[in-house]
């Protein structure tokens, strides 16, 4: 595969060869068609690849969307492992609220269950893992950003950023530059500021937290 | 054709056999993979019919984002004939900035152009006819909402509201909705409160304006 073929004219958020070390490209076996836009193409082996051209204009986009809410009116999800901890990290960095791990039903809809919310924007690290979520968030009218693979169906997602959501460093890198983007457009963090937070700190260890 | 199929469970907008006789739901005889999730069902004649229910929720979600920009920073393109008195209503009553007609391309790139302009969100009618700004907002990192059909392509499309985008009618009940809600969100309307502008007056009249 021709790595190079992504990097032409880049000018993006970060380097684009970070994107590929960290296997934000890297797709399933499986498409559907909503996702088909975000594909670059199929590998003879069969799987799906990312056009992250695509994944780093959407973060952008997704940064300034975020940045527009009050912080602790964005609810970040994420049931999977690997998802956890960046999506913990990203709202410790940007003030949103953390729902890591499983969802309680009726958080969003049933307004007599003691952990009812209302927030303005939901951000979810995938549309599977995260149905439950995503579903009370269509009903009651509140946009959902979501982190989507190249086998997600995305109806219900408003704001899709395609990437691979399923690997560590993946969802460590996309979610830890969503956070300094959001920073970023908020002008908490001026746009040659370092960051000061690693992207490894976003990261699962290997064998869980 | 069950019309009634759409209506059930409905709290939506506005009513929705009001949609339905404005013809929002009446797509084309082709559809793309990325307004796969849109679509209903295909007519036994072979025309897509797109799902009003998520029509709906897109303006709803549309409206939320769009109320967060500053008026002036809210550009709105619509290059067809039936789109362009919609798109002027909607920035009257908005207070956003309309691109009607031709659009002089530089005008989000080239900053030597006089006419060049720095929005923070972009409207397009139709991403075929209005390719030239949504080319342009993806090159500078604008976010775009877009009234996408079932033949449209939308990776450039950040935001899709689902709509028949060729119809006098359908264009009008989509931008004069989009309209109450932008100044609903603003908190300009209370939910209660009449808009005071009708439909009609979003409407292309026939044989031009």
């Amino acid at each position: 595969m021709n790595e190079a073929e992504f990097g032409q004219g880049a000018a993006g958020l970060i380097e684009f060869d970070v994107y590929l070390s960290s296997g934000v490209h890297i797709g399933t076996r499986q498409k559907t068609g909503a996702m088909a836009p975000f594909i670059f193409r199929a590998r003879p082996d069969g799987l799906y690849v990312l056009d992250i051209r695509k994944t780093d204009e959407r973060i952008a986009v997704a940064g300034k969307f975020l940045a527009r809410f009050n912080k602790s009116k964005i609810v970040v999800a994420a049931a999977r492992q690997y998802g956890q901890r960046p999506a913990q990290r990203f709202c410790e960095v940007t003030g949103a609220i953390p729902m890591i791990g499983r969802f309680i039903p009726g958080t969003f809809t049933n307004a007599h269950y003691k952990g009812y919310m209302e927030p303005e924007v939901l951000v979810i690290a995938d549309p599977i893992a995260d149905e439950q979520p995503l579903r009370e968030a269509a009903q009651v009218g509140i946009p959902v950003v979501g982190l989507c693979d190249t086998d997600n169906e995305t109806a219900d997602v408003d704001l899709v950023i395609p990437t691979n959501n399923k690997g560590r460093k993946a969802l460590a890198l996309v979610f830890w530059l969503l956070a300094r983007q959001v920073l970023r457009e908020r002008g908490e963090l001026l746009p040659d500021q370092p960051f000061g937070v690693q992207v490894e700190e976003f990261e699962t260890k290997a064998g869980g937290e």
